[in-house]
């Protein structure tokens, strides 16, 4: 593993070892913390995603190293002036390791060709976020003990996020897991990878239009947002809309060791109240997003 | 003392700790600078300030901490678009401190109630601004030896000023304070102050239009800018302008320790020839605010 | 030395001696990655120039210091509003060392005066750009083993760029220095230069119209852009422009020996198949730009 570009570009062992390296740190962090000393990160983010810099830039000075970087359109647009193979050789110049973030599909692809140093993807568009899978992973693993034997629940606009779409393909990969696919019609998991991925591999699943008809089946629950925009018609969105908000009324169906997860933010998806709830993982997940970039930060150094 | 909201939520003994240890960080700032290694601030500033962003920046890294942030509508809009609440607790797994500055009055304190780590509010709107209370107290303690004993002088647009409102207040908590509340008439001192503080506390306190006519009496002079516009009309701005600019000539009427203080920026108020006299004080001042500053992240993270 | 604001403002010994640290820190890193720990950089940036002010952050980082800054609008903006003595003065409270970009020509020496800890002028509108200058005469020295008895040629729109102006005034003060002036006619140098500087000083230049006709006559070729809107006419644009972009064709009647220099960023005027060239050595110039930045830096701050 030189650059880490799509989710799918690691292999199982290199995602095992990966999460042997994140449950290391997080059980003894000081052991860690000038692990990266005298190593610089650049968080080139040419459009701004604070929580996910946030993480990166939390994740490489809990390792001792340091950041550079840009996040606003004022710098960033001097940068876009030049070609991007001049920029990461130059950046390169500066720096160990690069998190890039950009709204061209392929950028940080097409970035990884011409570095001299590892490449990390922060997010491409609506195309790839590879850390954010990482981070799901991670959580599932740490909550439920494994990332088999799962039956999975995957609720909101399951057709445009690709946060879900990356985390089925990574999912697919391990034993006997379900899902049960939760959303309106119009936003149902595209074909690609009902084809491609979950039939091609023999992968069960069902498609449900109500979360409260198969919340009680679930291990894991993994909420996204669903947009008024995206229905086609306002009746649709009106029978269907309190479907996909998770509240006390609902967990009451749900078993007890239920896995709430949540890529974030919010908006009001999951009601405040489930926020107390033991089953709630979703700010647990926002700490493994950090650890599991440390680890990765880590790898990629080649510092262990 | 958890978090820093409001200057009047710590007590005259929390205060005097805070100082004495601020003085030990002046005296031997070597010994204090690796006390915050391996620890981070996050500067969320959801409205520019660049002077106070950069003396707590400036104030984390020289105690051997590390520091994330935003400070420009860009970045921040981002996380604008989710509530207080979850950002802080998403900021919070990042960080071991968060310092805050918001343009909405009471941002800071609800956040503190939803954050597992310190909150420091670094101004929200014309509310509070506690880092510049302890700054304008620390120096007055520097410069004098004592915050008792004191006739101060308060000179500018008392109105709307929330730093002077701030200083009052905590001033009145000490012993044989005298205020002469140098303002014209229409930017004088809000009523509620006069009841509630320095009446209901027999402080003695004069109104006074002309700093001429008061400067000879005063221990400590606090500056404060008059815009124009503030004035009902413009002959009341040009009879009174000239009497809100300390310089030179005015200086001489002066005693010989006073001791002259402003928040700054400044605009006109202090001409540039008296920064050579000894008794401006209002670039020690900045100094000091980043030592009470250093004081504060180290109290806030209990690593004393 | 105090700040560094004009190139010219340091004398040949002091570049002699900036060098050998320069080569020093680019042979033994390591000794150096902790010389200034402790220590703060600012990089107060009025304007964006992200690759530049990169190139400071990443200097002091790897020096083990540290960096706040602004470089963004938004922030500045703040600090716009007041005079740059009180800026100054303010940020020169927080920090060691201060790097300075701004729009308006002189600025930085004009906050140099009013410092109290040293100022560099990292670009003042069209005026100096000294860390570029050190860059340029860096890589000349480390590419050629020395600064003297060189044929040099430049590029481009040798008119507007000030990086010309200043390499052409610090190289005038080695021996035995050739020029050859390779522009369209409305694009030569200015005159006071040919006067002031060649003239004066006998040194021999010749100027022409295409880098063909001289390509092989060179030791080092600095290349510069040349934009369409410079040129008077569209036929002149026409006729010439080919000239001004370095190929592998033209790149065959070159010596082997070349150093080809350029400031970055390039648009076009250097094909991206010369990038493989070994004569290619712009993106180590990338690199010494940010160890004469790391020199500079340890010599002001006193710490060697």
């Amino acid at each position: 593993m030189k650059h880490l570009i799509d989710p799918m570009d690691i292999s199982i062992d290199e995602l095992e070892s990966l999460f042997k390296l994140a449950e290391e740190i997080i059980k003894n962090e000081d052991d860690f913390n000038n692990i990266c000393s005298h190593k610089i990160l650049a968080t080139l983010f040419y459009e701004p995603s604070t929580r996910t810099r946030f993480s990166f830039e939390a994740a490489m000075l809990r390792l001792g190293g340091q950041v550079i970087g840009f996040s606003e359109p004022g710098s960033s647009s001097v940068m876009k002036g030049e070609s991007i193979p001049d920029t990461i050789r130059t950046v390169g110049s500066y720096v160990d390791i690069i998190a890039m973030r950009h709204p061209k599909e392929g950028a940080p692809r097409y970035a990884s060709y011409y570095s001299q140093v590892p490449i990390i993807n922060a997010g491409d568009g609506g195309h790839q976020h590879p850390t954010q899978t990482l981070t799901d992973l991670l959580t599932i693993k740490r909550t439920k003990g494994q990332i088999s034997n799962l039956t999975m629940g995957l609720c909101g606009d399951l057709k445009f996020g690709r946060t879900v779409h990356s985390l089925i393909k990574a999912m697919s990969r391990y034993e006997n897991i379900k899902f049960i696919l939760i959303s309106p019609q119009e936003l149902q998991i595209p074909e690609y990878i009902k084809m491609e991925i979950l039939n091609k591999k023999n992968i069960p699943f069902i498609e449900v239009e109500r979360l409260e008809d198969v919340i009680d089946k679930l291990d894991i629950l993994y909420m996204t947002r669903v947009q008024k925009e995206r229905f086609f018609n306002e009746a649709d969105y009106i029978r269907l809309k309190d479907s996909y908000i998770l509240d006390k009324e609902k967990l009451k169906l749900a078993r007890k060791d239920l896995s709430i997860l949540h890529p974030l933010p919010r908006v009001n998806e999951i009601s405040y109240e489930v926020d107390e709830d033991p089953r709630a993982c979703y700010f647990d997940q926002v700490e493994y997003g950090m650890f599991i970039r440390m680890a990765l930060i880590t790898k990629l150094l080649g510092v262990m």
